[in-house]
């Protein structure tokens, strides 16, 4: 059943090319289409096209599919071509003419623009509370293994003293710039689209006030074709946004790696975190963070994906634009499963004691030792010389550490600044 | 069943995560797995890890399950890890301690590693048939449409006469850089992996070339080092090789649904080809081009995601790679549906007589008038600016189109000279 | 002049090859460097590291390289690395001793870290003013063409009524999310990453607020690990914004170069905004257009760089982030140019008048047909599927238009409520 | 000076953004520009369009223009838009009528696009025989490495034993691969396109054969259409082809990054190709090879660049092809540098003898000792889990390595297939 059946026999293998796997990608939007068609039908009574009578029968079907898509009953046979076939379809089954007045004033565009807008913003704002709790997790670790020292690197290269407490607070810090990308991406898809039509709007004199407080949307988008341009164009952002947050989670996940392997040695997770080889008895490797890695990567693709599809297209609905939701979906179910999967592992983190004496951190504290002399009066380039020469001619012996006090050092962390930095 | 099960329960949220989509996506290489361990089997056999019976008994159950995977009925059931734990657990489970041997000298990376070749190989094949199919399917095109007019655009401004015949050629012949392109990819998987192991060979004198015989690879892949390296590699190359299709394809469709704009109106196609609009009754939308272009631009978008999931990784197997299977899978299948449809469609295409002597066109033929003042006698640049000085003034007059004769132009084709450039 | 110099020679190739053009990109960074340097004395002299009057011999170097900076005559000569070690080099030749204390409590990391957060801050902000100005003349020619009809389209097919007001302020709304994604980026660099040192901080007591005080940062990166890992990471958020930015120019310069073509006809521009052929005299192209579409899709791509640059890289510095500047700076100069031209040129479009009476127009009015079928009383799938009859089977006739009121629509652009929505 | 000027001022902030740095980059293609304009005069006269004292005085241009090139004393002054215009300016003022005569039959699209085909494949050639004496260099290594044991890792753990030999020969093989994309590009523009004109062609009896022949092309890209289309697409075919390489350099790069880190400390570089710090005097940093993986890194992005300019662009010239060129050119040149400096570098190497008795290495001869078992008759899987048992409880004890003998493992590189492997 197609909205559009003119009579036409379409062609089979054509319509299985042009359907793809759209009615199962459409299951993830079926309970904000019938969110929208609501609001929809609410907004045509209130201007007269349907009447109050007519409204009420067709809640009644919305309570009914919303009850159906809650406990996974709804289903999108497949003599439908999408969910909002199925929809329409179901309506005019049960309420006949009554059915067919719900596309009054609305087209297809209209109806996925705005479910996929619902959809991403709920979305987005559950990866945001996910950030929040893997944010705080992380803030808890940094409190707890706060005086344990850690060699800092530069270039892979042994440089200064870092803490453990340092490193678990910097991934935290970081988030709060992947969150302050992903409040635009939310801004993005919070505004009304509902009323563009096919993107040129309608001669119904609707009332997109109605239906924006009727959603919840913090405001409209007013232009038509602003509305429908926003295919794509969101997508971007949003993979943008996701990718964010996918950069930091990554290379945290990347340093993981790196600190199990037996020449490191700073970290370990208990067995039940590992996995084992197929041939080599003794491994127990930290899969889970290589693909909290690996599948963090794919999102952040994502982006060139989302831009390709659409790059260099007219202004206008095409069809390219079906596609921008398969992967955008499963990239954004994805995320949130990786924000939660590695705050459960990161919890069980085993972090182990360093032995700073070892020869290769020999030279770890030589800028404290520049420093000492500094503050004997010695400039500062001067004394990088002299410890220099030291270092060059194998006379250099490890000094003591001096206190690190200043905000944001290993000594003073300022973990509660950082959590108020947390964008509400 | 984990092929490395030690004994220590595994934490399911992590086996969750970690399995992923893993035993759906297996299904498409169980098929080589099993091939690939039968060769396998053929090489313990000949330097003495087996015996004649054991491999006679391997072979059988081989067979078996060749023909479960090619009547559809081989499954991967939840409790396995994926393709290569079910093989091995089937194999003990009928034949004991000789199933338990078939794992002597290799390893899963091994597996997937030859598998996923011997599927890239065969698949990478295929699409080369069905890019020379819609080639042919081009150049006949070409032929038929030889002598209509189109009116040639740059900066997608009037220019000068083109044709339908090098319409069609020309994407024809572009087509064959892309085919050279999918030829240094096929030779890239048409090396054997097998027998690198975990990644570092195998104290086993296992005999490599036994294996590179029976499963028909060209050479192999000597160093086991270089073998494991080709993860993500080898992904990095089919998604440029069948991004070089997709990008001939997703023009070629962009053309198409420019052209079967009213404002161009130079093609058209059956109704059965075209959909409609749930709102306006009039439209018949070219979806089918529009998807083509759409899905070519999303394979265009995979080497992204390859890249991003292997760079900057050292030398080794991480469990990151697990991911390149997925998107790089539903491409290649994607790629082959896209190039079907495409043949089919483009057959029914309508060509249209266009009228260029419509105000809008009065200008193609210019170069033509310079050329013939050229011929009597008038320097280029001198030609140029005379008729330039008619255009500016409003004297211009349309004149006479000259036959164009050299190779490639719209009177000289070269049909048979593009169809001998084909790569075998 | 090396900072680190140890009086070993460094192999000419090798140091050719790791300073690369450093030099001419860092005197767009050299505004910035002292600006922070200045800051910095000021602060080394606040926490007793340096005395009031050698603040003042700084603070007089200061201004004088300020001066030469703003007057072109700053130059980073080849003996001098980058910009760092040149203006440390002159203090040191200036000042003697006291020049060599400003580099206490701070990295090389420390210094290119704030410098480009500076920078980066006023640029942003600048692209914010611009990308006002460019919605502020789109809103204006929406207003003074807001009568004026133009096709809408759907799958490049006619599809419904629009106007130039609506296209123009189509674009207009879209700039405001581009802006919200602009405003994440300036948030991110708008923070104090100065006192990172090498990315380990200092074991002076050096007094972070101060710094953040001078160089007006709304807050402080704390965390210092965090803020040396901004480095890719606020590049990959820039090039984003300026991504969101470029994709709408990009699409708004297709429609244009699609609609200044002989076959839409709907636009035009001066002659002196339009160039030649070098063989065809006729041609007067949108070269301006197809540039300012190219160059914004080339920013487009600088997301795919500042990723793989930066990817499954371990925290702290490496040598590789050196490289995010040259194409980020050249970006980021890029888009102010296209915002500039990209206004200038706009306000020079002709807007023709579209004959709707054009057959190819026809069935542009469909909707509005059945709407007028609706209003009689017809459910509207009802009235969708006789109009649809009438246009099969060709007794179809164009109709009248109905008014188009709703918010948003054609007749009811609400510029006011989109001028509201730009943010501060 | 433009080639199409027709006496209409144009704007001089449009000319300044469309020219942008073009005179520039066009240096890099002058002496190609030059050639295939020569190859043209040579076809103008063989066919009866000049004379042949025409083509002596036009050859004769081409001469000192040729050894101007040559001497870097060729200028393209800033009245001149490109090369192109510049060189036919010089013609017509130092030859007059026979200069104006030197456009006949083509246009500057032919021309800047014969010239690119000759300047890459030029440059790809080069970087084909820089490849291979960087794969010879790795061979070498190799060989004199090959009893220098390097642990194996698969997940970032110690996994197997593995040696230096293999390590390098690894990186050997993978170019292998690389070179099968290259060539593929190489094919790609070793066709000659001259003779498409402005992308249509000529109404001249021009033939293509005689420049085919001069310019030394294997084959023609016959069709007009054809030709101008591979504009962006050679340059995605190119940019793979380099990403290829670089892929494998970035790669290689970063295993030697940490393999220099003291937590690894497998080999080092002597100190006049290391870096130092600003602040730590100690310092002694890999930053070649940093700078090797982020340039290989951003050269492997080149690819989005080339898709996302030309992505979705009907077909036929636009200006936006012209971008095309700049990161193009760079790109190339920087590929040869990098290969230039990574073989100078590499060949510098410092092999360390690693201590394999140091406790995290217990485990890499686990499988040899289960093969052991293997080979005193017990079935593989059982002989896993009894050393598995023995890892779990504490008791194993790691015993004999067994000789590695097999095809292309630590025991026997197969240095000379390798080397058989490149391609002619």
């Amino acid at each position: 059943m197609k909205l559009w059946d003119k009579g036409i026999d379409i062609d089979k293998k054509i319509e299985k090319f042009t359907v793809g796997n759209d009615r199962e990608i459409d299951i993830h939007i079926a309970k904000y289409d019938i969110q929208a068609s609501a609001a929809h039908a609410k907004m045509l009574e209130s201007v007269g096209l349907i009447s109050a009578d007519e409204l009420q029968l067709l809640q009644h079907q919305f309570k009914i599919m919303s009850k159906q898509v809650e406990n996974g009953e709804f289903k999108i046979e497949s003599q439908f071509e999408d969910v909002h076939s199925k929809i329409e379809f179901e309506l005019i089954q049960k309420l006949g003419d009554v059915g067919r007045k719900i596309h009054t004033a609305r087209s297809r565009n209209d109806q996925v623009l705005v479910a996929l807008h619902l959809y991403y913003r709920e979305q987005l704002q559950q990866i945001k509370i996910l950030s929040h709790e893997f944010f705080e997790t992380l803030l808890s670790l940094a409190e707890k293994h706060k005086n344990k020292v850690l060699p800092g690197y530069t270039h892979l290269q042994v440089a200064m003293p870092s803490s453990f407490g340092l490193w678990f607070s910097a991934y935290a810090e970081q988030l709060i710039d992947d969150v302050y990308v992903l409040d635009a991406a939310i801004k993005t898809v919070d505004q009304n689209p509902l009323g563009s039509a096919a993107g040129y709007g309608s001669s119904f004199p609707i009332d997109r006030t109605i239906t924006t407080q009727e959603l919840g949307f913090s405001t409209l988008k007013y232009n038509v074709v602003a509305a429908q341009m926003s295919r794509g164009k969101s997508e971007r952002t949003i993979a943008s946004a996701l990718g964010s947050i996918c950069n930091t989670l990554s290379r945290f996940a990347m340093d993981i790696c790196l600190y199990t392997s037996q020449n490191f040695d700073f970290i370990s997770f208990p067995d039940q975190l590992t996995t084992g080889s197929s041939i080599m008895p003794h491994k127990k490797n930290p899969d889970v963070f290589e693909l909290i890695r690996g599948k963090s990567n794919k999102i952040q693709a994502l982006h060139s994906e989302m831009l390709l599809i659409t790059n260099n297209l007219p202004s206008g609905y095409h069809r390219d634009y079906q596609l921008l939701k398969e992967n955008m979906i499963s990239g954004i179910e994805e995320c949130s499963s990786i924000l939660e999967i590695f705050k459960y592992s990161i919890q069980q983190i085993q972090v182990k004691t360093i032995d700073i004496k070892d020869p290769k951190y020999l030279y770890m504290y030589s800028v404290d030792q520049i420093n000492a002399l500094v503050e004997q009066g010695m400039s500062f380039r001067e004394a990088y010389q002299k410890i220099g020469e030291q270092v060059q001619s194998g006379t250099y012996k490890a000094g003591q550490s001096k206190p690190h006090t200043h905000i944001g050092s290993i000594g003073n962390l300022c973990l509660e600044n950082i959590r108020k930095k947390f964008p509400n």
